[in-house]
């Protein structure tokens, strides 16, 4: 019989907001991908998840490196899936560890699409903006608002988007920090958002106040509430 | 001592999908407040969340009529966060269970506004978009696209939002059916859409084809991708 494929998010953070039903999972599991950018930098996901594995678990890093070209790409992501399904092929079931949502920007979606023909069961995690949401005690949306999630790159449009929405997760940001920080102080929106770092862990970083930030680690996210705060 | 007031995402279905860290919680709280919209109608929360229990809890059902005044809105609030305000204030730890995540459109953000003089604890959920994803091994949202969340209501610009967004959740659809479901055809985005209601329950439907839905039930959200789905 084959193995079973599964996608599992485990949060940003704080170990314990996995759901239950990863933990399950994760208490039994096999194998575990690992997903990586750089070959031997280490996984965060599996940081987080650690505590709930079992001693035999064996882990298969599988790179990703983050390029441009986009067949170059598709190619690793082709690769990457076929050393999975050499796994599920011996009936090994395989659990792919996403940060965050296994279906809100995860590396899981580009090879889970490979590999279909199995049976696959995705996990949902909680991703960083509704962990910031609730660490911060602050509504994300409320009534009726809307709310738009934006992974920023140098073609976002930011007057356009602060313009079309009440609520705003800005992704990624750690790039374009300057054009953002320029946007927000020109909108006059400097007491309409929220920055987090590193949400749930060690070394977690919150900024209601952008002024004196001059740059941001990788893992971080920008809240934006037209409406403010309620503090 | 006063007590501690938790709110705590229970998902939208699958009791398991709860965190590791509301189990723990749940195990040993006392009292759980449970929002009605009306009186004895019962709680979705506390069907998805019971099994996690103790015995000794005890329910506080707090009514919260949909109205549309909202003066007599907040009036409605500030009641419902002085009930539980008096059992903190004899020492009582309470858990407010929230459908879903309780920072994403939930009744707990209200009350919460008059409760910040407490210690606050709030445990993110899965929300019904990031559950539907995983269940139908859909990605939400990849690489540049973006993502928008949209509580349908008579003024929703179905146009605006589709000629600006990559993917859409439309959630509170029952209302609105007709009218989302003729935008749909008028655009020729009939393939690029799926409707599901009471996601992970018993009594879960999952629509790719509108054609023949003629009504769906209060816990229905519609997701759109301008990309199409991978199959």
């Amino acid at each position: 019989m084959k193995g079973k494929f599964f996608g599992i998010g485990v949060g940003v953070g704080d170990p314990d907001l996995i759901s239950y039903k990863a933990v399950k999972i994760l208490e039994k599991i096999d194998y575990i991908v690992l997903p990586e950018a750089v070959k031997g930098e280490g996984s965060v996901a599996f940081e987080i998840a650690k505590k709930f594995l079992n001693e035999k678990v064996q882990k298969i890093f599988l790179e990703f490196p983050m390029i441009k070209e986009l067949e170059k790409k598709i190619e690793i992501r082709k690769n990457n899936a076929k050393i999975i399904s050499e796994y599920l092929e011996k009936g090994n079931n395989v659990a792919f560890l996403t940060i965050g949502d296994p279906m809100t920007y995860s590396t899981y979606s580009y090879v889970l699409e490979y590999l279909k023909a199995y049976e696959v069961e995705t996990i949902a995690g909680i991703t960083s903006f509704s962990c910031i949401a609730s660490r911060l005690n602050i509504p994300l949306v409320l009534g009726n608002e809307d709310l738009k999630i934006i992974s920023v790159s140098k073609d976002t449009d930011f007057q356009k988007e602060f313009e079309n929405n009440d609520n705003i997760v800005f992704m990624k940001i750690s790039r374009n920090l300057d054009k953002i920080k320029s946007e927000i102080k020109k909108l006059n929106y400097e007491k309409n958002i929220v920055l987090v770092s590193n949400c749930g862990k060690e070394n977690e970083e919150i900024h209601y106040d952008l002024g004196k930030v001059e740059e941001v680690p990788y893992f971080s996210t920008l809240i934006f509430k037209k409406g403010g705060f309620y503090e």
